[in-house]
């Protein structure tokens, strides 16, 4: 309150007063939150915690407070469920449980707008599919060839450059590109909620993992400035580099073969190859998820393992049992509640899904 | 001093004034080492480190003061080989480098006393080579047959059991082994000036990797105790697994397939796979690090390169250039000297090689 407005008239008195009292009740409510938040802290161990929701954008629900339980239970010395700081490895799926894949994959967005750049040296593609449909702008009819066709265009777009070169290929795509839907660059395209766990999860210590189907040097240019996960920290599907001197320069050349496909039963594989420890808790959105989350409940001990639902038609998308891009069949759901893996309801328990929404 | 010597006789008095002197003058100098220290650390900006030696099982030379001066260099805010900390990755090959790999590489020592204790089971080992030669303890003879000789042998020893079983196996070993010259654990023949080297660089926000032409899985069970490596910071070669369900639990099986060989251009393959980053620091001591370097090298800004050099047969070994373990060819000399690769001979620039020798 300025001195100016304490002269405006013969309420000022009454003003002061009224601000004193607030003032006093501003203090008792600070001091009755302090002494809260201390015996909190001294329940849980962790007084820093317990003064502010570490995860602002979920619901208050069975998800939530499953992730608070567990990371409560594993961080606090002498619970049965303690886990040394060490051990503390939890893996996230990427597409559909970190950001969104609809209408397709975001690198099978990425791999179509690279056609068409390298289309003008590519005179062939105009007759040769899958490129030709694809450069008419009808990519259902150019993906009718199914993974081969897939494969052909990534393999087209993603090889045949040095490491290097397809790095900043990527920066430069997720600098620009704008999702067909909300017309945001992708990396806005990330879920609140989830970033909120990647958070909560590194400040109780935990190493936050990313053990995707998609391509490992696809999301090493970003998810360090987008989700604090290092490169390092990255495992995902790769195709094979081959080391050699270019103008006295070493350099690694991305060749045009396959390496390993981090999917399904490859996610296991790449776990133990990446990170050669059990993931405590793995976050997945889909079918090819469900080894990874079978491997980390199999270690026993504490365990989280929760599944992503897209069901929020309004707010992103509702896909169904039957969808191709992140199917969450039937019998995934039927292995979850057999299992007691977590559902993660989108409509329900997030209050908020990107940050763009505020 | 305890009461009991002050009433010992005549001397007493003597003794506490001498005593007393002594302390005044640990104090001052005390008090002296502090402005040192702290006038150091206005300089240098890290008066933790200026307080005492990082390094001192090393003999001053150029060899520790290059790692010192990198250390400050990349770490010294506004210096202009300063490196952001999530940029400082240090590689550091295992065998030669940070243990010894003398009169075998050990992993293959291990190998040769798995066929011992898996032989019962394969009675046909008794007339198939290279077992045969090995369980007469003709170990010459059964590695006459090369490269095909080994890869039987580790294919018999390392394959066909889970990751599980093999990492318990591997534990085993080295919790009892012994080195068939110095009698010590093999993890005891770890060289104390890499460990600090390895703390050293740690300390001032490094990630330290290990990249071996070893293998990953025969690592990770025990760099995590012996180097402060844990296994996810761990790159070697490895063989392919295959995730199953076993009476309805999870496991990796070990294929004897080869995966992937991480030495000589694989180094930078292995090293761009699992890390993703370029390093800024690469220990090696062979013709199969030399890749490593260059890579390391070819990032341009603050590198530091340094070879390991065998030259000490009175306290570990002294290859000479055509060994055929570890091999440091007269053409890795020169390319070192070409590009100003460090050597570090351990005979002159080490004060002491393994820390039982204290």
């Amino acid at each position: 309150m300025t001195a100016k407005r304490l002269r405006k008239g013969p309420l000022a008195h009454v003003r002061v007063i009224f601000k004193g009292a607030a003032v006093i009740r501003s203090l008792r409510r600070r001091f009755l939150a302090s002494v809260l938040a201390l015996a909190a802290g001294l329940a849980f161990g962790s007084p820093a915690l317990a003064q502010s929701d570490p995860l602002p954008s979920w619901n208050d629900g069975s998800a939530k407070e499953a992730i608070v339980s567990f990371v409560r239970a594993t961080t606090t010395q002498g619970s049965p469920r303690f886990v040394p700081p060490a051990e503390r490895i939890a893996t996230f799926d990427n597409d559909g449980t970190l950001w969104s894949e609809q209408p397709l994959y975001f690198q099978l967005l990425f791999a179509l707008d690279r056609v068409k750049a390298l289309a003008p040296q590519h005179p062939e593609w105009k007759t040769e599919e899958p490129f030709a449909s694809l450069l008419k702008g009808d990519v259902s009819k150019a993906l009718a060839g199914g993974e081969k066709a897939i494969v052909e265009i990534i393999m087209a777009t993603h090889a045949g450059m040095t490491t290097e070169q397809f790095e900043q290929i990527v920066k430069d795509w997720v600098a620009t590109a704008k999702h067909p839907k909300t017309g945001r660059l992708f990396t806005q395209m990330v879920y609140q909620p989830m970033l909120e766990v990647l958070a909560y999860l590194r400040a109780n210590g935990f190493k936050t993992f990313i053990v995707s189907g998609g391509g490992i040097e696809f999301m090493r240019p970003w998810t360090e400035r987008v989700y604090g996960i290092p490169p390092e920290q990255v495992v995902g599907s790769s195709i094979k580099t081959k080391y050699e001197m270019r103008g006295g320069k070493p350099v690694l050349v991305r060749l045009p073969e396959i390496d390993f496909i981090d999917d399904k039963t490859g996610k296991p594989v790449g776990i133990n190859s990446h990170i050669g420890r059990r993931p405590v808790a793995a976050f997945g959105n889909s079918d090819g998820d469900r080894q990874m989350l079978e491997w980390t409940q199999g270690g026993g001990g504490a365990r989280l393992m929760m599944l992503v639902h897209h069901d929020d038609a309004a707010r992103e998308w509702a896909y169904g049992p039957k969808s191709k891009i992140g199917t969450f069949s039937d019998s995934l759901m039927a292995e979850a509640n057999k299992q007691g893996w977590l559902v993660i309801s989108m409509k329900n328990d997030w209050k908020r899904i990107f940050a763009f929404e505020r």
